[in-house]
């Protein structure tokens, strides 16, 4: 049972405001679960990292352009506005959702753009200006606080073509791998694997996830046992357009 | 740390054939690694349930139509036609790679057709026919067994569009939800939750993937901790076409 792997809460951390030191907060929260051990990964929720990052937006301060107000149909025009300047194209629409794909290269709903859990009415919390740099300022942060060689991945929650719900993926990633190459691995029975890449960063988000909770305010987990060697990006996991079948 | 969860692979498993008892072989390896407990969920590769069910073609018994021949380009036309005969519609397709709607309503690869750890060379392994009732049939199997009452997952890995990578998603489901439902939940600053469907199954899934691994031959794990009520269908998380604004 030593070959497996265990995914623990971080709880108790308090509510985050602009300005916060989000390492030193995950840090103390680690320490209450019994500490951070080497090759442990972090993932931390998205939202929690804009918070401190000053990601958030007022509503009473966007003004809605045309566009916004034809997209929006029914709902806030603001809303769409947010969503338009944090996207370099939009996917689909179907007022009043919108499905972007953001500076970064990532496709989602609302450009990530979300009003819950976003520390009052009347604001919006936008993705990170630079996920991948926000993992490693906080896997920085916390090796130089706990000593440990870590990784960090920055998490949300996702929809998906074809399959209903999402699921958290990695939006930036530090001190592990995003994806498992095995092209010309081999299965036991010596044949060449065909499917090569394993998002696992992806999977070590959505397990986080699992003890995370929308609802519960627990913006981070300790997924630990995985033994992956490497030191990943999260734009390594955002498809090419010319490679891209399922677009 | 009482709130974690834990992914522990289901190891010593042998090579699998058609009319292997699963379940039983299953209930041995778990044996092996401590035993099921309440509320465990044991994660399956499809690639063992459809060879325990006898879902494997050899090549050599295929005729490959037209069809296949212009899809197959420079590969084997053989593999083409197994995957034509697995699909209700082709999604996309670029010589030889085939995005397919498979008969159960999957989007992916091949029509989820593989060559890899088939359990020899000229031979193809389909996907289970049904697999929520190769879930339930695994479920009621290790529960007479073991006397616990379990969920069961029956995975595979997908690829995405605009993401790189494949991370493992739930086919088939037993005695755990496949969707986690927040619609009118409220987060801890009493907004309501507007991304409001969690595909718990397929984070269980990928989660389990980061234990099995395709080169080390271990096609099962345990999830435990999970504390989910419900019984879902793998069903339940393929997205109804006029819904999906991703497609």
């Amino acid at each position: 049972v030593t070959s497996g792997i265990a995914v623990l809460p971080l709880e108790g951390m308090p509510e985050l405001r602009d300005g916060d030191d989000l390492g030193a907060l995950l840090a103390e929260s680690a320490t209450r679960a019994g500490g951070l051990e080497h090759g442990d990964v972090v993932v931390v929720a998205q939202k929690a990292v804009s918070k401190v990052e000053g990601r958030v937006i007022r509503l009473d301060e966007v003004e809605p352009s045309t566009r916004a107000h034809r997209l929006a149909g029914d709902a806030d025009p603001r809303q769409l506005e947010a969503i338009l300047r944090e996207s370099a194209r939009i996917v689909r629409s179907r007022p009043p959702l919108v499905i972007a794909e953001t500076r970064h290269g990532f496709v989602c709903a609302s450009a990530g753009v979300d009003a819950s859990n976003s520390g009052g009415a009347g604001t919006l919390v936008l993705l990170p200006e630079d996920p991948d740099g926000s993992a490693r300022l906080l896997r920085d942060g916390l090796r130089a606080r706990t000593g440990r060689e870590l990784g960090v991945i920055v998490s949300d929650s996702f929809g998906r073509a074809w399959r209903q719900g999402t699921t958290d993926v990695a939006l930036g990633v530090a001190g592990v791998p995003a994806l498992l190459d095995l092209r010309g691995e081999r299965d036991p029975a010596g044949y060449e694997l065909k499917s090569t890449q394993i998002a696992v960063a992806d999977e070590i988000a959505g397990a986080a996830e699992l003890v995370m909770g929308k609802t519960r305010g627990v913006p981070a987990a300790i997924v630990r046992g995985l033994r992956l060697a490497g030191d990943g990006r999260g734009q390594d996991l955002v498809m090419p357009a010319d490679r891209d079948l399922f677009r």
